[in-house]
């Protein structure tokens, strides 16, 4: 079998979620850049969108079968290769684990990626991103409050922290003043400890700039 | 132990995906009103914020525990209630049908709900959901081609299924012209024949007004 190929761009915040979690199962993978900018955006090239329709990074190509969409890829490898499991056993657990992801997945991300920002325009985009990163704060702030422990829920990591730490990412892109938010930055900098989530950083992937590093 | 109580707004996408899961499953349930405009939107309300901080519907109250987020419902329903299944058996094919849900409930939905349409005003709403959901529908489309039998991913109804006709419902709304789409209007008709899908329609809500009925 040839070995996992995940199709990423290394400030995709979905992109980064699945990066994590193959570096914490330790699935060797083979890393292939698409740039989202670079050539009008090499996520649109004929060849890419016959993958993936949706014309988006995240693609995991595994045993031959591509793989779109990065929850879908999560459940996926947490199915396959369940050590360490990304969700708990109980059923309760597992659907406030799935809430704070979809929160992130759904709720937040969408609403602030490069696509979005584009169609939104450079003038509008800063106020854009904002509005919607501090609106899903401050209620994801109030849900961790009655879930975390060390991590989103309790003190295993889960699914939802592989989603947390990149929209932090993308808050510290837009300068979002995460003080408002202490739980979710106190996560975020214990997570960020965890050697998968240093490897998985935008900074650590291969077709980062130089100058970024 | 009392009824599971669903927090719904009978337009809303997301909760019609829950209901039809509820139907399905054949789940007795108490159905609780939200009404997104009414009083500045109920979904607002100190008591309701309290238990959903998104402020979004739906929410499920199950043996007294909220859980809210439509997918972490229905994967929940899923585990709890396992007849019939909304997942196939088979790893690969789960991917795939969580790549489907995904591309709607995190790639289409999120960018043309209520709460968007609103920040974007009145003067440019009509154009911005058109946007979004023609471009994920030209995806989607493609995908299904790949996957779909008579519904979704062949001929089992699959939590796909739950997202794709309540998403062709917002489109209807935003006078989409489906005929670009002929294997989404395929399926949601053959969707729209079932016993559950006909139930969980927003028109047969308790809280849709008489002039929509």
């Amino acid at each position: 079998m040839s070995k996992p190929v995940l199709y990423s761009y290394f400030r995709s915040s979905c992109s980064w979620r699945v990066r994590i979690a193959l570096l914490m199962k330790k699935i060797d993978f083979e890393y292939s850049a698409v740039h989202l900018v670079k050539d009008g955006g090499q996520q649109r090239s004929e060849e890419y969108s016959t993958t993936n329709p949706m014309q988006q990074v995240p693609t995991l190509v595994i045993n031959g079968q591509p793989i779109s969409q990065s929850i879908a890829i999560l459940e996926y490898l947490d199915e396959v290769y369940p050590d360490p499991p990304l969700l708990p056993k109980d059923s309760l657990q597992r659907a406030k684990v799935r809430e704070i992801t979809e929160t992130i997945c759904s709720g937040i991300q969408p609403l602030q990626n490069l696509v979005v920002l584009q169609k939104i325009g450079e003038e509008k985009k800063n106020e854009w991103g904002h509005f919607w990163i501090n609106k899903g704060f401050v209620a994801l702030e109030k849900i961790l409050n009655k879930t975390a422990g060390k991590y989103c829920l309790g003190d295993q990591v889960t699914m939802a922290d592989l989603c947390l730490v990149p929209q932090v990412g993308n808050a510290l892109r837009f300068n979002i003043d995460m003080s408002m938010f202490p739980l979710i930055s106190k996560i975020n900098e214990e997570l960020s400890k965890l050697e998968a989530f240093k490897k998985a950083h935008p900074f650590a992937q291969p077709d980062c700039p130089e100058d970024l590093r």
